[in-house]
Protein backbone atom coordinates (compact mmCIF):
# COMPACT_ATOMS: atom_id res chain seq x y z
CA UNK A 1 0.00 0.00 0.00
CA UNK A 2 0.83 3.50 -0.66
CA UNK A 3 -0.18 6.47 1.11
CA UNK A 4 0.25 10.24 -0.29
CA UNK A 5 0.81 11.96 2.55
CA UNK A 6 2.04 15.69 3.26
CA UNK A 7 3.46 16.94 6.38
CA UNK A 8 1.97 19.37 8.90
CA UNK A 9 -1.34 19.02 6.70
CA UNK A 10 -3.85 17.81 9.78
CA UNK A 11 -5.44 15.41 7.51
CA UNK A 12 -2.70 13.69 6.52
CA UNK A 13 -1.35 13.51 10.05
CA UNK A 14 -4.14 11.74 11.43
CA UNK A 15 -3.26 8.52 9.42
CA UNK A 16 0.49 9.33 10.24
CA UNK A 17 -0.89 9.13 13.49
CA UNK A 18 -2.74 5.78 13.49
CA UNK A 19 -0.09 3.90 11.77
CA UNK A 20 2.16 5.04 14.05
CA UNK A 21 0.12 3.61 17.06
CA UNK A 22 -0.54 0.47 14.90
CA UNK A 23 3.30 0.06 14.36
CA UNK A 24 2.85 -0.25 10.72
CA UNK A 25 6.18 0.17 8.99
CA UNK A 26 5.36 -1.17 5.50
CA UNK A 27 3.08 1.54 4.04
CA UNK A 28 5.16 3.33 1.39
CA UNK A 29 4.71 7.08 2.15
CA UNK A 30 4.75 9.37 -0.76
CA UNK A 31 5.34 13.36 0.16
CA UNK A 32 3.35 16.20 -1.39
CA UNK A 33 3.69 19.89 -1.22
CA UNK A 34 0.49 20.64 -1.42
CA UNK A 35 1.75 24.90 -1.12
CA UNK A 36 3.04 24.34 -4.32
CA UNK A 37 -0.12 22.28 -5.67
CA UNK A 38 1.27 18.80 -5.91
CA UNK A 39 -1.75 17.26 -4.88
CA UNK A 40 -3.34 19.05 -8.20
CA UNK A 41 -1.54 17.77 -10.74
CA UNK A 42 -3.88 16.12 -13.47
CA UNK A 43 -1.91 12.66 -12.51
CA UNK A 44 -2.82 12.93 -9.19
CA UNK A 45 -6.01 13.72 -9.92
CA UNK A 46 -6.83 10.93 -12.13
CA UNK A 47 -5.47 8.41 -9.59
CA UNK A 48 -7.24 10.14 -6.32
CA UNK A 49 -10.78 11.79 -8.42
CA UNK A 50 -10.41 15.22 -6.30
CA UNK A 51 -7.20 17.04 -5.07
CA UNK A 52 -7.12 15.94 -1.11
CA UNK A 53 -4.61 14.41 0.93
CA UNK A 54 -4.25 11.84 2.26
CA UNK A 55 -5.23 9.32 -0.37
CA UNK A 56 -3.88 5.69 -0.14
CA UNK A 57 -3.34 3.65 -2.91
CA UNK A 58 -4.51 -0.35 -2.36
CA UNK A 59 -2.21 -3.12 -4.08
CA UNK A 60 -5.00 -3.51 -6.69
CA UNK A 61 -4.69 0.32 -7.39
CA UNK A 62 -8.06 0.95 -5.62
CA UNK A 63 -7.64 4.66 -4.10
CA UNK A 64 -9.21 5.92 -1.10
CA UNK A 65 -9.20 9.68 0.12
CA UNK A 66 -11.10 11.14 3.21
CA UNK A 67 -9.06 10.23 6.36
CA UNK A 68 -11.39 8.42 8.47
CA UNK A 69 -12.36 6.20 5.97
CA UNK A 70 -8.40 5.02 5.37
CA UNK A 71 -7.74 4.87 9.01
CA UNK A 72 -10.96 2.57 9.24
CA UNK A 73 -9.69 0.50 6.47
CA UNK A 74 -5.90 0.45 7.74
CA UNK A 75 -7.85 -0.88 11.27
CA UNK A 76 -9.27 -4.06 9.08
CA UNK A 77 -5.86 -4.69 7.84
CA UNK A 78 -4.03 -4.05 11.43
CA UNK A 79 -6.58 -4.61 14.05
CA UNK A 80 -4.39 -3.92 16.90
CA UNK A 81 -4.40 -1.70 19.20
CA UNK A 82 -8.35 -1.20 18.39
CA UNK A 83 -8.75 2.51 17.80
CA UNK A 84 -12.44 2.31 16.47
CA UNK A 85 -14.75 0.09 18.71
CA UNK A 86 -14.53 -3.94 19.46
CA UNK A 87 -18.37 -4.10 18.68
CA UNK A 88 -21.34 -2.54 16.81
CA UNK A 89 -22.14 -0.22 19.72
CA UNK A 90 -19.09 0.78 20.80
CA UNK A 91 -18.14 1.20 17.21
CA UNK A 92 -21.39 3.86 17.11
CA UNK A 93 -20.10 5.54 20.27
CA UNK A 94 -16.67 6.25 18.52
CA UNK A 95 -17.65 7.23 15.64
CA UNK A 96 -19.98 9.32 17.40
CA UNK A 97 -17.33 11.29 19.31
CA UNK A 98 -15.05 10.81 15.79
CA UNK A 99 -17.90 12.79 13.80
CA UNK A 100 -18.45 15.44 16.68
CA UNK A 101 -14.67 15.85 16.79
CA UNK A 102 -14.50 16.33 13.22
CA UNK A 103 -17.10 18.91 12.77
CA UNK A 104 -17.72 20.74 15.76
CA UNK A 105 -13.59 20.95 16.98
CA UNK A 106 -11.30 20.10 13.67
CA UNK A 107 -13.38 21.50 10.98
CA UNK A 108 -13.90 24.86 12.72
CA UNK A 109 -10.20 24.88 13.73
CA UNK A 110 -8.69 24.64 10.18
CA UNK A 111 -11.50 27.22 8.62
CA UNK A 112 -10.08 29.72 11.45
CA UNK A 113 -6.51 28.93 10.37
CA UNK A 114 -7.01 29.45 7.06
CA UNK A 115 -8.98 32.39 7.20
CA UNK A 116 -6.51 33.33 9.63
CA UNK A 117 -2.83 32.73 9.02
CA UNK A 118 -1.08 34.92 6.58
CA UNK A 119 0.51 31.98 4.63
CA UNK A 120 -2.35 30.11 4.16
CA UNK A 121 -4.15 33.03 2.28
CA UNK A 122 -2.93 30.74 -0.78
CA UNK A 123 -5.57 27.95 -0.07
CA UNK A 124 -8.46 30.36 -0.01
CA UNK A 125 -10.02 32.28 -2.54
CA UNK A 126 -10.74 34.79 -0.02
CA UNK A 127 -9.62 35.04 3.40
CA UNK A 128 -12.70 36.28 6.11
CA UNK A 129 -11.61 37.83 9.19
CA UNK A 130 -15.42 37.24 10.01
CA UNK A 131 -15.28 33.52 9.00
CA UNK A 132 -12.34 33.42 11.38
CA UNK A 133 -14.00 34.85 14.27
CA UNK A 134 -16.90 32.64 13.70
CA UNK A 135 -15.28 29.62 13.48
CA UNK A 136 -13.36 30.21 17.04
CA UNK A 137 -16.14 30.21 18.57
CA UNK A 138 -17.88 27.37 17.21
CA UNK A 139 -14.81 25.21 17.89
CA UNK A 140 -14.80 27.01 21.70
CA UNK A 141 -18.29 26.12 22.55
CA UNK A 142 -17.60 21.95 21.41
CA UNK A 143 -14.27 22.36 23.57
CA UNK A 144 -16.65 23.04 26.50
CA UNK A 145 -18.65 20.21 25.90
CA UNK A 146 -15.63 18.22 25.72
CA UNK A 147 -14.07 19.45 28.82
CA UNK A 148 -17.01 18.40 30.94
CA UNK A 149 -17.25 15.03 28.83
CA UNK A 150 -13.68 14.71 30.01
CA UNK A 151 -14.07 16.09 33.75
CA UNK A 152 -15.17 12.16 34.32
CA UNK A 153 -13.38 10.08 31.59
CA UNK A 154 -9.52 10.06 30.61
CA UNK A 155 -10.26 9.70 26.77
CA UNK A 156 -13.38 10.93 24.88
CA UNK A 157 -14.87 7.72 23.28
CA UNK A 158 -14.44 4.82 25.55
CA UNK A 159 -12.05 3.67 27.85
CA UNK A 160 -8.92 3.73 26.02
CA UNK A 161 -7.42 5.87 23.15
CA UNK A 162 -9.08 6.06 19.91
CA UNK A 163 -9.82 7.90 16.84
CA UNK A 164 -11.75 10.74 18.61
CA UNK A 165 -8.77 11.18 20.69
CA UNK A 166 -6.16 11.53 17.50
CA UNK A 167 -9.15 13.89 15.72
CA UNK A 168 -9.19 15.60 18.25
CA UNK A 169 -5.78 16.51 19.47
CA UNK A 170 -4.60 16.74 15.53
CA UNK A 171 -7.29 19.54 15.33
CA UNK A 172 -6.19 21.07 18.16
CA UNK A 173 -2.23 20.76 17.18
CA UNK A 174 -3.21 22.56 13.85
CA UNK A 175 -3.97 25.82 15.57
CA UNK A 176 -0.21 25.98 17.07
CA UNK A 177 0.32 27.05 13.44
CA UNK A 178 -1.70 30.94 15.00
CA UNK A 179 -0.11 30.62 18.34
CA UNK A 180 -3.52 29.52 19.73
CA UNK A 181 -3.97 28.14 22.98
CA UNK A 182 -7.70 27.07 24.01
CA UNK A 183 -9.08 29.02 27.47
CA UNK A 184 -7.10 28.19 30.06
CA UNK A 185 -10.99 27.40 32.52
CA UNK A 186 -10.50 23.89 30.48
CA UNK A 187 -8.90 21.89 32.59
CA UNK A 188 -10.03 18.56 31.85
CA UNK A 189 -9.27 19.29 28.26
CA UNK A 190 -5.90 20.77 28.82
CA UNK A 191 -5.14 17.32 30.92
CA UNK A 192 -6.36 15.21 28.24
CA UNK A 193 -3.92 17.40 25.45
CA UNK A 194 -0.93 17.14 27.16
CA UNK A 195 -1.94 13.17 27.65
CA UNK A 196 -2.12 12.99 23.96
CA UNK A 197 0.44 14.98 22.41
CA UNK A 198 3.17 13.14 24.95
CA UNK A 199 1.99 9.62 23.22
CA UNK A 200 5.06 8.32 21.04
CA UNK A 201 2.68 8.48 17.94
CA UNK A 202 1.75 11.74 18.44
CA UNK A 203 4.88 13.00 16.47
CA UNK A 204 4.00 11.31 13.13
CA UNK A 205 3.20 13.30 10.53
CA UNK A 206 4.29 16.66 12.39
CA UNK B 1 -34.87 0.95 19.84
CA UNK B 2 -36.29 4.68 19.91
CA UNK B 3 -35.68 7.18 17.24
CA UNK B 4 -35.76 10.78 18.47
CA UNK B 5 -36.13 12.55 14.86
CA UNK B 6 -37.89 15.59 13.46
CA UNK B 7 -39.81 15.79 10.28
CA UNK B 8 -38.09 17.60 7.07
CA UNK B 9 -34.48 18.15 8.85
CA UNK B 10 -32.33 16.46 6.60
CA UNK B 11 -30.20 14.32 8.93
CA UNK B 12 -33.03 12.56 10.93
CA UNK B 13 -34.28 12.18 7.40
CA UNK B 14 -30.93 9.91 6.60
CA UNK B 15 -31.90 7.40 9.22
CA UNK B 16 -35.68 7.32 8.55
CA UNK B 17 -34.84 6.55 5.18
CA UNK B 18 -32.10 3.81 6.00
CA UNK B 19 -34.78 2.21 8.14
CA UNK B 20 -37.21 2.14 5.11
CA UNK B 21 -34.81 0.79 2.86
CA UNK B 22 -34.22 -1.57 5.06
CA UNK B 23 -38.33 -2.64 6.02
CA UNK B 24 -37.70 -1.90 10.12
CA UNK B 25 -40.44 -0.95 11.60
CA UNK B 26 -40.00 -2.06 15.33
CA UNK B 27 -37.82 1.13 16.18
CA UNK B 28 -40.25 3.54 18.34
CA UNK B 29 -40.71 7.25 16.54
CA UNK B 30 -40.26 10.24 19.11
CA UNK B 31 -40.90 13.53 16.84
CA UNK B 32 -39.62 16.43 17.95
CA UNK B 33 -40.50 20.10 17.08
CA UNK B 34 -37.15 22.12 16.26
CA UNK B 35 -38.63 25.15 15.93
CA UNK B 36 -39.72 25.92 19.18
CA UNK B 37 -36.57 24.22 20.55
CA UNK B 38 -37.53 20.20 21.67
CA UNK B 39 -34.11 19.24 21.29
CA UNK B 40 -32.56 22.00 23.70
CA UNK B 41 -34.83 20.72 26.75
CA UNK B 42 -32.46 19.42 29.86
CA UNK B 43 -34.13 16.30 29.53
CA UNK B 44 -32.92 15.89 26.08
CA UNK B 45 -29.38 17.34 26.55
CA UNK B 46 -28.46 15.01 29.55
CA UNK B 47 -29.66 12.66 27.23
CA UNK B 48 -27.76 13.15 23.94
CA UNK B 49 -25.45 15.21 25.37
CA UNK B 50 -26.01 18.18 22.45
CA UNK B 51 -28.79 19.65 21.24
CA UNK B 52 -29.47 17.54 18.48
CA UNK B 53 -31.16 15.25 16.06
CA UNK B 54 -31.37 12.35 15.03
CA UNK B 55 -30.50 9.97 18.31
CA UNK B 56 -31.07 6.57 18.81
CA UNK B 57 -31.33 5.39 22.28
CA UNK B 58 -30.45 1.77 22.45
CA UNK B 59 -32.36 -0.88 25.20
CA UNK B 60 -29.74 -0.49 27.73
CA UNK B 61 -29.65 3.41 27.82
CA UNK B 62 -26.78 4.23 25.43
CA UNK B 63 -27.61 6.78 23.18
CA UNK B 64 -25.67 7.74 20.12
CA UNK B 65 -26.21 11.06 17.91
CA UNK B 66 -24.73 11.30 14.26
CA UNK B 67 -26.88 10.30 11.40
CA UNK B 68 -24.40 8.04 10.07
CA UNK B 69 -22.91 6.81 12.96
CA UNK B 70 -26.65 5.87 13.87
CA UNK B 71 -27.36 4.01 10.35
CA UNK B 72 -23.87 2.49 10.52
CA UNK B 73 -25.25 0.82 13.81
CA UNK B 74 -28.82 -0.26 12.26
CA UNK B 75 -27.06 -1.98 9.48
CA UNK B 76 -25.33 -4.34 12.12
CA UNK B 77 -28.69 -4.89 13.30
CA UNK B 78 -30.34 -5.13 10.24
CA UNK B 79 -27.49 -6.13 7.47
CA UNK B 80 -29.98 -5.95 4.58
CA UNK B 81 -29.90 -4.64 1.85
CA UNK B 82 -26.39 -3.72 2.69
CA UNK B 83 -25.64 -0.11 2.53
CA UNK B 84 -22.39 0.56 4.07
CA UNK B 85 -20.22 -2.35 2.15
CA UNK B 86 -19.53 -6.19 2.24
CA UNK B 87 -15.61 -6.10 2.85
CA UNK B 88 -13.31 -3.64 4.52
CA UNK B 89 -12.07 -2.20 0.62
CA UNK B 90 -15.95 -1.66 -0.18
CA UNK B 91 -16.63 -0.20 3.10
CA UNK B 92 -13.86 1.94 2.66
CA UNK B 93 -14.78 3.24 -1.16
CA UNK B 94 -18.48 3.44 0.26
CA UNK B 95 -17.46 5.94 3.29
CA UNK B 96 -14.88 7.98 0.97
CA UNK B 97 -18.08 8.86 -0.97
CA UNK B 98 -20.39 9.06 1.86
CA UNK B 99 -17.79 11.81 3.53
CA UNK B 100 -17.36 13.75 0.54
CA UNK B 101 -21.13 13.65 -0.09
CA UNK B 102 -21.51 15.38 3.19
CA UNK B 103 -18.71 17.46 3.63
CA UNK B 104 -18.47 18.77 -0.24
CA UNK B 105 -22.50 18.84 -0.95
CA UNK B 106 -24.70 18.74 2.11
CA UNK B 107 -22.98 20.36 4.15
CA UNK B 108 -22.57 23.26 2.45
CA UNK B 109 -26.13 23.22 0.82
CA UNK B 110 -27.37 22.93 4.43
CA UNK B 111 -25.45 26.35 5.29
CA UNK B 112 -26.85 27.85 2.04
CA UNK B 113 -30.63 27.33 3.22
CA UNK B 114 -29.60 28.30 7.03
CA UNK B 115 -28.08 31.37 5.96
CA UNK B 116 -31.24 32.41 2.49
CA UNK B 117 -34.14 30.70 4.02
CA UNK B 118 -35.89 33.33 6.21
CA UNK B 119 -37.96 31.20 8.23
CA UNK B 120 -34.53 29.55 9.20
CA UNK B 121 -33.01 32.54 10.90
CA UNK B 122 -34.04 31.47 14.33
CA UNK B 123 -31.18 28.97 13.98
CA UNK B 124 -28.19 30.82 13.28
CA UNK B 125 -26.98 33.65 15.22
CA UNK B 126 -26.49 36.42 12.33
CA UNK B 127 -27.64 35.19 8.52
CA UNK B 128 -25.01 36.44 6.31
CA UNK B 129 -25.57 36.08 2.31
CA UNK B 130 -21.65 36.09 1.64
CA UNK B 131 -22.00 32.97 3.44
CA UNK B 132 -24.95 31.59 1.52
CA UNK B 133 -23.11 32.37 -1.81
CA UNK B 134 -19.59 30.74 -0.59
CA UNK B 135 -21.56 27.53 0.12
CA UNK B 136 -23.68 27.07 -3.08
CA UNK B 137 -20.73 27.76 -5.21
CA UNK B 138 -18.89 25.02 -3.40
CA UNK B 139 -21.73 22.30 -3.49
CA UNK B 140 -21.95 22.95 -6.88
CA UNK B 141 -17.97 22.96 -7.43
CA UNK B 142 -18.72 19.30 -5.94
CA UNK B 143 -21.99 18.35 -8.19
CA UNK B 144 -19.74 18.75 -11.14
CA UNK B 145 -17.33 15.88 -9.49
CA UNK B 146 -20.21 13.53 -9.14
CA UNK B 147 -21.93 14.08 -12.39
CA UNK B 148 -18.39 13.10 -13.94
CA UNK B 149 -18.61 10.29 -11.50
CA UNK B 150 -22.39 9.38 -12.39
CA UNK B 151 -21.69 9.48 -16.18
CA UNK B 152 -20.68 5.72 -15.90
CA UNK B 153 -21.93 4.50 -12.63
CA UNK B 154 -25.67 4.05 -11.84
CA UNK B 155 -24.91 4.92 -8.23
CA UNK B 156 -22.28 7.30 -6.46
CA UNK B 157 -20.13 4.49 -4.26
CA UNK B 158 -20.93 1.00 -5.32
CA UNK B 159 -22.68 -0.82 -8.24
CA UNK B 160 -25.91 -0.37 -6.24
CA UNK B 161 -27.82 2.29 -3.70
CA UNK B 162 -25.98 3.20 -0.44
CA UNK B 163 -25.71 4.78 2.38
CA UNK B 164 -23.84 7.66 0.18
CA UNK B 165 -26.90 7.88 -2.08
CA UNK B 166 -28.79 8.77 0.68
CA UNK B 167 -26.94 11.52 2.05
CA UNK B 168 -26.27 12.80 -0.93
CA UNK B 169 -30.05 13.13 -2.11
CA UNK B 170 -31.27 14.20 1.01
CA UNK B 171 -28.88 17.05 0.70
CA UNK B 172 -30.18 18.35 -2.17
CA UNK B 173 -33.66 17.72 -1.82
CA UNK B 174 -33.29 20.18 1.48
CA UNK B 175 -32.16 22.81 -1.01
CA UNK B 176 -36.20 22.57 -2.34
CA UNK B 177 -37.09 24.49 0.79
CA UNK B 178 -35.73 27.80 -1.26
CA UNK B 179 -36.53 26.36 -4.64
CA UNK B 180 -33.24 25.50 -5.89
CA UNK B 181 -32.27 23.52 -8.35
CA UNK B 182 -28.41 22.09 -9.52
CA UNK B 183 -27.52 23.84 -12.77
CA UNK B 184 -29.47 21.99 -15.71
CA UNK B 185 -25.68 21.17 -17.27
CA UNK B 186 -25.42 17.97 -14.72
CA UNK B 187 -27.26 15.95 -16.78
CA UNK B 188 -26.01 12.44 -14.97
CA UNK B 189 -26.84 14.03 -11.56
CA UNK B 190 -30.26 14.44 -12.89
CA UNK B 191 -30.85 11.31 -13.77
CA UNK B 192 -29.41 9.89 -10.76
CA UNK B 193 -31.12 12.48 -8.49
CA UNK B 194 -34.84 11.51 -10.42
CA UNK B 195 -33.94 7.94 -9.74
CA UNK B 196 -33.26 8.40 -5.86
CA UNK B 197 -36.23 10.84 -5.18
CA UNK B 198 -38.65 8.22 -6.84
CA UNK B 199 -37.65 4.89 -4.23
CA UNK B 200 -39.90 4.24 -1.93
CA UNK B 201 -37.90 4.66 1.15
CA UNK B 202 -37.39 8.37 -0.04
CA UNK B 203 -40.80 9.51 1.50
CA UNK B 204 -39.26 8.26 4.83
CA UNK B 205 -38.86 11.62 6.92
CA UNK B 206 -40.28 13.67 4.30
Amino acid sequence: MKLYTSHRAPNPRRVRWVLAEKGVEDVELVELDIMVGEHRTAEYRAKVGVPHVPALELADGTTISESVAICRYLESVYPEPNLFGRDAAEQAVIEMWTRRCEFYLANPIMLNVRHSHPALAALEATQLPQVAEYNRLSAEKFMKTLDRRLADHEFIAADRFTIADVVAVVGLDFARLIKYRPPEEFTHLARWLDAGRARPAAKAGV
